[in-house]
């Protein structure tokens, strides 16, 4: 560690009582979608204290909603602002974007918290509220990361961009509209909850529905109609198949610790309206996973072929097929090679701080990481303080100690990053 | 066939049209639960006409309510009320009970009709319409045979009482009420759709209600999770197994031609709240066959030992046992031997009017026969002239010529039956 690099990381170290600060003040306004903008005035006066040429607009409009990547359960942003703050470089410099995202998903059963979600408690090293690890723990490390940079005077050549979006719980919409508002980067890092781990590749994910046809009859007489819950335990046996034979051709050594790489998951069932009628229809609602390197179509493509085969296991499907429909919320995959100057430089940042080698691995799920790659052009890694399995759960946290490192680690990153031609 | 059997049957033959438009009337009046005052007001003027002893009153009251054997979605029967009409035997002789339901199940979709499903259509011999099969044709048939008898000057010893009962289809609260109210024959007859067949024993049926549990976790990572759907998978294959072992130990020959005597049927499925969450609850519910000669708390013991034993199928369960609630309507089963008097005398008066031999068979549902057995004490036999398969259904039709068959049956067995002693 040079004398610059000590001198952000003595920084941070000093200042991370103001990071707790400024992460319980995130934290209190629950920016849940289309509540977005408490928690943006916030980020907006950090912004604003820490020195940044600051934009905030209000997406929308027809080349956001008519855009191919646009994918939101609506269409309206009034009232739900993103903010993209600059530090403008010397010049001549790579420019890097810190991007996360400010909308948090609801907070569940209020019965399973043990404190309440929006009132941040700091206990035994962790902050507790809905959003601390997804991903306003993120978000305030990049900030403290920035701030340290200026107030460190560390000397960037390149822009340093920080963009806080909305909209990427239901598929990127926040991030997409910043793209299509100009913003261009050589590179982005995104913090969402990593686990301190590198992501170079990122899994996408698409939701669909499925409605199995039955034939309705009494239940005394359940042998004159056919069961659609029945027929659904086919169809679900026909996913976990399709899964297996998806995921058998996923060799990347950056999924080996992952038992199943990219899931098919049945998230909801729903069927008949009486308990004793047969019952002659069910839905089900589900998320296939799309690997970092295939196209969401080819994957609709893979699952809708399956499906035609289902009268192989039942001749049942012949003159009743099943009813394929993609919906809602869709993350595009995203892929960097772990040679990748941003992934190896992101790495080497860790070992300064940390003095261990960090784990490389693939996400379990989407980030906006896709819709920068795909809509943008913009190499993504996906690195961050949270952990993993408190997102969307009751008593989300995040340790603190995690935020600082990370905050220390982009920081460190920024330097060598932009400093470069 | 002698002289006063020959003159009843012309009698009915002659009167096929006025049979018609009293079906036709009671049809017109959506009958459904809570609604039925309507229907029971054309039953009341056919009743006046006749010129029985006329008994109208709403159920209700603790008597009812707190009874061992009420079961009903409702405990206030305002405006429903129930009819007992009674024509006096000279005394000495058994008495009689015909016993039919007024309510009706709803209509469902109502594009799935070709006709309006209350304005009932006769055409090439059926009147179509709701209820028409469940039981309104039984029930016209009823109070042509009565009136067949009255008008031919039959002379019966016993009593001849006729009922017109709500709630049948929810569990048979107004024949409880009746019965409450004092009403006891030697015999009863229930024109349900049995297609012309005699039933003297039929199943009862419950409903069940099962919460299968699971442990969430983000679709993306759903090896984390525990999937509710997939054990409410076992559950349900669990309960067909049971229902082969229930039904093995059927040998009952009126359940030959029948390909599952007493079927579990589960009728509802619903769990999970996200496409891209593991689902952690599944409800099933269902209708749990009752055979005749089961008590239905043997039945409910014999479900929960087998479903105690689902950690055989899978370790799951051991520390995730499912729960299992009885809940809503309930059936209680009937039983009389093919030779007791009453089916016998009325396979007499089946041979005396079709020439031909009846079917015997058990029923695949429940009646209120169970309800008259149990807490009445009065020997039940169902038979009567609807399409079984028509009944709940759309475009619930009756061919006329059963309606009046079973109404020339149902007479001149009242006249033998009700002239002995």
């Amino acid at each position: 560690m040079d004398q610059q690099q000590a001198a952000i990381c003595q920084w941070l170290d000093k200042n991370e009582h103001r990071a707790i600060r400024l992460l319980q003040k995130l934290v209190e306004q629950p920016s849940t979608q289309g509540n977005e903008a408490a928690a943006q005035a916030i980020v907006l006066e950090k912004c604003r204290q820490i020195g940044l040429s600051i934009d905030v607009w209000e997406p929308g409009g027809k080349k956001l909603v008519q855009h191919q990547h646009f994918s939101s359960t609506r269409t309206n942003f009034k009232e739900s602002p993103n903010i993209a703050a600059v530090w403008k470089g010397s010049g001549g410099g790579k420019s890097l974007l810190f991007n996360g995202h400010i909308d948090v998903v609801p907070e569940g059963d209020p019965t399973q918290w043990v404190h309440d979600p929006y009132t941040p408690k700091f206990e035994d090293g962790k902050v507790y509220g809905r959003g601390t690890s997804d991903m306003k723990g993120g978000n305030a490390a990049m900030l403290m990361a920035i701030e340290a940079l200026v107030k460190c005077r560390a000397e960037l050549k390149g822009d340093l961009i920080f963009q806080s979006v909305i909209e990427e719980e239901s598929g990127g919409a926040g991030t997409l509209d910043a793209i299509l508002r100009g913003y261009r980067a050589d590179g982005a890092i995104i913090p969402e909850p990593t686990k301190m781990k590198i992501f170079p590749k990122q899994q996408g994910s698409m939701w669909f529905k499925v409605a199995v046809r039955g034939k309705s009859a009494h239940g005394g007489t359940r042998y004159e109609g056919v069961s659609a819950i029945e027929k659904a335990m086919i169809v679900i046996r026909c996913f976990r198949e399709l899964e297996k034979l998806r995921n058998v051709r996923i060799t990347d050594p950056l999924y080996s610790a992952t038992p199943i790489p990219v899931p098919i998951n049945i998230g909801k069932i729903s069927g008949g309206t009486w308990p004793s009628s047969v019952p002659d229809e069910v839905i089900l609602e589900g998320r296939c996973g799309i690997a970092p390197d295939e196209q969401p179509e080819e994957v609709q493509k893979e699952v809708q072929e399956y499906l035609s085969r289902l009268p192989e296991h039942d001749s049942w499907f012949e003159e009743h097929p099943v009813s394929l429909q993609w919906f809602g919320a869709r993350w595009l995959p995203n892929s960097l090679e772990p040679d990748h100057p941003l992934v190896k430089g992101l790495a080497s940042s860790c070992r300064t701080v940390t003095g261990k080698d960090p784990v490389l691995e693939a996400s379990p799920w989407g980030t906006d990481g896709g819709m920068l790659a795909a809509a943008g052009g913009i190499p993504t890694v996906v690195f961050g303080p949270g952990i993993t399995e408190t997102a969307h759960h009751p008593n989300e946290y995040i340790p603190i100690k995690n935020v600082m490192e990370s905050a220390k680690i982009m920081a460190l990153f920024a330097l060598n990053w932009c400093r470069a031609d």
